[in-house]
């Protein structure tokens, strides 16, 4: 049996404003219905998989419970990081959690923010690899290289290994990212492979090869893992051994290191979705070369992608030519396919001037359900407010505002001074100013509430929590 | 004294998605803070002008006030259409209105969607041709062309005649666009302007040119003024004689044939802002090229124009070249300037399938003030209604939906089945399907009000009107 690890830490600003720091692109849905992070779920589940272990970060663990149960998954341990300090600690922290149940278990580490159309082909390279990761070695999985790209670091095949084989071949070298010169001459020697930072090992191996190459890092993530906290059946590793940890990735701390690796060829598909031109590559342009998405309109256009991200937002393209626009409720990207990797620079000139769009998404994740702003005044604000059933919000009062609630879909159970009331669409409560009050959704369908808040300060932060199910008191 | 006659009944969608059927271009903010519309009202205002005169549609006519409320200005009258005939007859019926009152009186007809930076240099050039219409002659304004332009009909001066004259000159003849070899020619030569469809005239003149050239419409026209009815301030001219009236643009019907004309020649700029590269050119593009509105940022990019029409919506641009972007909350244009001719192809194909943005805009303009939808859902929608000082919306009822109201801004009186009641800031009132009600406005400042509709069905026609003042029940 084989235990997916699936790294989901990151929050990568190159797919902005799609991908966001406060929602980042392996939530979000890019090339299909559902998000990368629920694609490499599903595609390292069913037979000889069991349940996966997620590392993640704080911010990020409602959106991971959520998505995995949207797609019928349940994690057997989620475990939260203190800050991210890159791959070599999160892998550790992995290795380490899973060692203490079985130090012998297989772990199949990958990103969850990658694009691997074919599972079955990708399951059939994973069990090829068993036997070599069973037998100690460390197998990362090597890409055929279809182009001679600057952006990925390379592994060198050892003299007489095959590129094309269908199991683990013996590694001369990790390679960095080259140049583009160097690139094409990897690209015709035919024995480089792409680093696709997939990794099939035991615990206990890879576990040995930080005692060897990373012993620092093994003693704080130990403590780390050793002091976590459980919290909602999540796992708090501790937060003051990690920050000792070296923040660096595991190719550098781990792999370029150790002398037992192998590398698994893999030839049927795969993208790091690095940027909107991968995008719109994977999204499987038309004849034209163009990608449109529902409520986007192509006139006269060549090789460009055009996706609108909402039904209310009509978006049309005419006349372009390697062009990625990409139209959300509150930001639009426009961008020549060639300069698509400068959206890091977009990002860093709107956070300059304080645009909230920088970093954020219209809709807020939380614990409970998710909620969006529709409109904010001088003094009002009107929010829709969607909780999930069963879910409940903190018990709390405001010191600058009062609200209106008015129930639009679902039962709410409202708490108001101690009162306690149902109520059914199309019925509504007043919380005055102070009120201590909760919302709770007490049905099996998700409740939808469109809440009115009048004041003289309507910041989230004005929020005194009494009690609260999930921790936040 | 001169009578401004404002003509604004077009609505083009050249410039969607700002331009839309139901708020077109002329009521935008296109170059600035005010609208052409505004703009062109302005320009022709102070000494030497009395208050405008006004020929539109039914649809706009509370736009017209509004907007001419706003620059602190008031029409002489508001004349509206049945229906759009082109120039021909709304030329006529505002000089047979006119005539009505003074068969001497000067009139200066313009379109209301036309760019003219100088104010001061336009009104001089309206004073020096003053004696010449007195005269009875038709005066047509003649733009200095500045680049071989195909789009636009062109006027030939008579021989002699001088093209940068501070006084009119002598026409030969209308020219029809011509290709662009003959655009080439006609700009060489030097003694062609174009006809910017601005004419200056005495009521009984061209009342007289249409009694020679167009007599069956002169008929038609008459009797649709003759027939109109008083209605709040409008003038509603009749239908059916109107109906009857050739659908032609006074170019074709007079100017063309008469031969009163004479060309006042003007150079100070002029743009009828006939596409997105217009607006472009005409918005002050900085060193790059470029121009960007507020909340629109341009990285690497060269004359490119970058509007975001919405404070909400952050618009990014990338590396683009020659590229117009126009961002809505609703709607999001991206088109290579060269192309941008071709919007109209892109509203064709929004109206093929059913998406509202082709004509309408997410805010809805009423006689009382405007709504917005700010979320919509299977059985509930959210509106932000604004409701101008003094301004009552009818007395109404609806079968299929009860509403919560939430004041958030200002005063409301509120009936309910005969019961009034004032509400302030932070009160609502709930609305009981087929309750009869009304909402008004008794303050000073605007009033806003969230209203939440729940029910089966959420057609704005699910509406009985009781009483009106602005006579729509």
């Amino acid at each position: 049996m084989i235990h997916p690890v699936l790294l989901c830490g990151g929050s990568g600003t190159r797919l902005w404003p799609l991908s966001r720091q406060s929602y980042p692109k392996q939530f979000a849905r890019l090339t299909g219905n559902e998000s990368l992070f629920q694609g490499s779920a599903r595609r390292l589940s069913g037979a000889g998989f069991v349940a996966p272990l997620v590392v993640t970060g704080d911010p990020f663990r409602f959106i991971v419970t959520e998505q995995l149960a949207q797609v019928g998954m349940a994690p057997q341990g989620i475990l939260i990081e203190p800050e991210g300090r890159n791959t070599a600690p999160a892998v550790l922290a992995a290795a380490l959690w899973l060692a203490r149940r079985d130090a012998a278990a297989l772990m199949l580490i990958a990103p969850s923010d990658h694009v691997i159309p074919d599972d079955t082909a990708f399951r059939a390279a994973v069990a090829a690899a068993v036997p070599q990761a069973e037998a100690g070695d460390l197998v990362t999985f090597g890409i055929a290289p279809t182009r001679p790209e600057i952006g990925y670091g390379y592994l060198e095949l050892a003299a007489g290994a095959q590129a094309d084989a269908a199991s683990p071949q013996p590694l001369a070298r990790f390679v960095e990212k080259p140049n583009a010169a160097r690139a094409e001459e990897m690209l015709e020697a035919g024995h480089y492979l792409w680093n696709a930072g997939i990794f099939l090992c035991t615990a206990e191996a890879i576990v040995a090869a930080y005692k060897t190459y990373a012993p620092e890092m093994l003693e704080a993530v130990a403590a780390s893992v050793e002091d976590a906290e459980t919290d909602l059946g999540f796992t708090r590793l501790a937060a003051e051994p990690w920050a000792r940890a070296e923040n660096t990735s595991i190719d550098f701390a781990i792999m370029e290191k150790a002398g037992n690796l192998a590398v698994m060829p893999y030839a049927a598909g795969w993208s790091d979705l690095g940027g909107w031109d991968a995008v719109w590559l994977e999204s499987g342009p038309d004849a034209a070369g163009n990608v449109c998405s529902e409520h986007a309109t192509a006139i006269a256009c060549e090789d460009t992608l055009l996706r609108s991200e909402s039904p209310d937002l009509e978006l049309v393209g005419i006349g372009l030519r390697d062009v990625i626009a990409i139209a959300m409720n509150d930001a639009v990207l426009v961008a020549h396919k060639s300069e698509a990797q400068r959206v890091k620079e977009a990002v860093s000139a709107l956070k300059a001037r304080g645009a909230s769009q920088a970093v954020q998404l219209p809709r807020d994740y939380r614990p409970w359900g998710w909620y969006e702003s529709l409109a904010l005044g001088a003094r009002f604000q009107v929010k829709r407010i969607v909780v999930n059933p069963g879910a409940s919000l903190s018990l709390q009062s405001h010191h600058h505002r009062s609200e209106h609630w008015v129930v639009v879909e679902g039962t709410a159970r409202v708490t108001v001074d101690g009162e306690v009331s149902l109520l059914g669409e199309n019925q509504s409560v007043y919380i005055p100013l102070g009120a201590v009050h909760r919302m709770e959704n007490p049905g099996k369908l998700p409740m939808v509430l469109i809440e009115v808040q009048t004041g003289s300060y309507l910041g989230e932060d004005d929020i005194i929590r009494y009690e609260d199910v999930y921790a936040r008191s």
